[in-house]
C-alpha cells in the first residue's frame, strides 16, 4: 500500500479522543502525584497553574486506537489502551530523566529537577500501576488479555533500559546485543501500543501478531533514526547539544556498527569513545574536538549508512507485517501513513 | 478465638511453599536487574554469590497462603499471590531506600548505596510489573481480579509514600492525615496479602472484603508498633539507631498525637520538632540532646500511650474482622496467632 498524506489529521483525531481520558485517568492519582505528573505531560507549570501546551505527537494512544480500527473494531474500544500505553511511556520518561540525569526535556526542566528524586521516583511508580488500573477496568474478559500484553511489554523495556545502563561500563558491546537492547527498550512498547486496541476489540491472535510486529519494527525504525539524530541531529530540532550521544561516549548504533567495521579509522574511535582498557567508569565527556573527529570517524567506518539502512529495512519490515492479515483499509493506510511521516520528519 | 503459639511453623511452612515459586519469579528477570533483586532479598551478595541468608519473616505470603486455605481453598492457590505481594512489598522498600537516602536495611547496605540509584530505580520498576506478570498468568479468570486487587493496593501504598513525602514539609499534619496516610501505606498491600489468596481461590466477596480488613488493620496495628520503635525501640533489634524517627523530625503518629494534645509541653515539642514558622525544608537533623528531649515531650503528652492504644485496638479490629464470615478453622487460627505473634515481638 502507497502510503498518502493526512497524518497529522489522525493525530489530532486521536488527541481529541485520548485526551479526556487521559484526564480522568490522572485525576484518580494523589493530588501531590497529580501535579507531578499533570506537569510532565505538559498540562501544567510546575506550581500546578494549567498552560496551553502543544503536547506530545501522541503517537502510542494513536497506534492504539488505530489497531482497534485496523482490526474491524470501534476505535473507542483502543482508548484504554491508548491511555495505558501513554502512562508507562511517561512512567519510563520520568525514571529515565532521573538515572540519566537530564535536567531538560522538550526545553522543560525535567521532573526530578523541578520536584526532587523522590517524588519523581513515586510520580513515575504511580504512572506504571494506574496503567494497569485502567485496563484491567476496562474489560471484564479482555482487559487482563491487554494488561498481560502491556505487563510484558513494560518487563522488556525495563530490562532493556537496565541493559543500557550496563552497556555503558562495557568496552565490549556488540552490534546484536545493541539491536537487542534498542529491540527491547524501544521496540516492545510500540509493539503493544499497536495492537493493544486490536486486543481489547477480541481480534485473533495473527491480527494482533501482525500488528505488534509492525510496531516492533517501527519502534527500531524510531530508534535508528534517534540515533543518527544524537550524532548528526540539529541542536534546535532535537532540544539537545549537537553529538550529545558522543559527547556522552553513548554506545548507539552507529557507533557499535563504526566499531565493528575494524581498521585505523574504527581503532581511532575506540580510543576516542570507549578509551583504553580499565579506564572504563573514569571516563568524562568528550571535547568540542572530540566529538567532531569522533562524529567523522564514525561516518568514515559506515556507522552513520548503516544505521540509515537499517531505518529503512525496519521501516519495510513494519509495513509488510501489516500486509500479513487482512486490515480494515483505512486504518492500515493510516498506520502505513504514521510509519513513514514520523520517520520522515525525524529524519 | 484465641490465640494460640505455633506461628513460626506456619511461617516456615509458607516459607517452603513461596520460596521455589519466587525463585521461578526473579529467574524470569534479565540478569543484571537479577543480580540487584536477588542481592535485595538477601540471597546472594553484591557481587551474585549466594549467601545463606535468614531472609525475612514472610508476613505477607503467609497471610495470602493462608487466607487461600481461610476460605476452604488449597493453599496452593495463594502461592502467586504470596510471591506478586512480596515482589511489590521488595519494590517498594528499594524505591524507599532511595527516597530516604537511606544506606543500611536490616544490617545490610541499601540496593542503591551498592549498586547506583539508575540501577536500583529500575530494579524496583521491575519487581512492580513482574509481580503483575505472575498474578495474570496463574490464572485465566481470577488471575485479572488478583491483579486489579494488587494494583489498587500499590496505587493507594504509592499515594500514601507521596503524602508521607510532603508531610516532612509542612507543619500542620493532623492526627486524622497522619492516620489515613499510614493506611494507604502500610495497611493497603497488607489488606491485599491478607484477602489475594481467597481472591485466586473464587472465594465470596463476603469472604475477600473480612480478609482484607483483616489485613488492613493488622497494618496499622504494625505501623503503631513502628512508630513507638522508631522512638523506643532498642537499636540492637530495630537496626537503627535509638529515636531515629525524632532525629529525622519525621511526623509519626506518636508525635502528630503529642502535637495535637496541646500545653506547654506540646508547644514546646512543636518548636523542637517542626522548627519555627518558615523554617521547613531547611532544619537538620536533631541533636542527641533534642532526641532524648523530644522522646520525653512525646510521652509526657499522652503520644505513647495514645499510640499504643491504637496498636490495641487495631489489633482487636483486625481479630474481630475475622469473626464475620465462616473461615476454615486451622487457618482462622494461624491468622489470629500471626497478628499476635508478630506484634508482640516487635513491641
Amino acid at each position: 500500500m502507497t502510503p498518502t498524506i493526512g497524518v497529522p489529521e489522525v493525530l489530532a483525531r486521536s488527541r481529541a479522543a485520548i485526551g479526556p481520558a487521559m484526564a480522568a485517568a490522572l485525576d484518580r492519582l494523589n493530588p501531590e502525584i497529580r501535579r507531578v505528573a499533570t506537569y510532565h505531560v505538559g498540562w501544567t507549570d510546575a506550581d500546578g497553574t494549567p498552560v496551553e501546551s502543544p503536547g506530545g505527537k501522541g503517537i502510542r494512544p494513536t497506534l492504539a486506537m488505530l489497531s482497534a480500527e485496523a482490526a474491524w473494531a470501534d476505535s473507542a474500544l483502543g482508548i484504554p489502551g491508548g491511555v495505558a500505553v501513554e502512562l508507562v511511556h511517561n512512567f519510563s520518561l520520568i525514571h529515565d530523566d532521573i538515572i540519566d540525569r537530564d535536567t531538560e526535556r522538550h526545553h522543560r526542566p525535567t521532573v526530578w529537577s523541578v520536584y526532587g528524586v523522590g517524588p519523581a521516583i513515586v510520580a513515575g511508580d504511580a504512572l506504571q500501576v494506574l496503567a494497569h488500573q485502567v485496563l484491567l477496568e476496562s474489560s471484564p474478559e479482555r482487559g487482563a488479555a491487554a494488561s498481560a500484553a502491556l505487563a510484558d511489554a513494560t518487563a522488556a523495556m525495563i530490562a532493556g533500559q537496565a541493559e543500557d545502563i550496563a552497556f555503558e561500563k562495557r568496552r565490549d558491546v556488540t552490534v546484536e546485543q545493541c539491536m537487542a537492547m534498542s529491540s527491547a527498550k524501544t521496540g516492545a512498547l510500540l509493539g503493544c501500543a499497536s495492537s493493544i486496541g486490536a486486543i481489547l476489540a477480541g481480534a485473533p491472535e495473527a491480527t494482533v501478531w501482525a500488528l505488534r510486529d509492525y510496531g516492533r519494527h517501527l519502534g527500531l525504525a524510531f530508534q535508528a533514526v534517534d540515533d543518527l539524530l544524537g550524532i548528526w541531529g540539529d541542536p534546535a530540532r532535537t532540544g539537545k547539544p549537537a553529538g550529545s550521544d558522543l559527547r556522552q561516549r553513548k554506545k548507539s548504533m552507529p557507533v557499535v556498527a563504526a566499531l565493528a567495521a575494524g581498521g585505523a579509522d574504527s581503532d581511532e574511535l575506540r580510543s576516542l569513545v570507549v578509551g583504553p582498557v580499565g579506564a572504563n567508569g573514569s571516563l568524562g565527556p568528550l571535547t568540542p574536538d572530540e566529538v567532531e573527529r569522533a562524529a567523522y570517524l564514525v561516518e568514515a567506518c559506515g556507522g552513520r549508512a548503516w544505521t540509515a539502512v537499517r531505518a529503512k529495512a525496519n521501516l519495510d519490515t513494519a509495513l509488510g507485517a501489516l500486509e500479513r492479515v487482512r486490515l480494515s483499509a483505512v486504518p492500515h493506510r493510516e498506520l502505513a501513513d504514521i510509519a513513514v511521516f514520523v520517520l520522515e520528519r525525524e529524519a
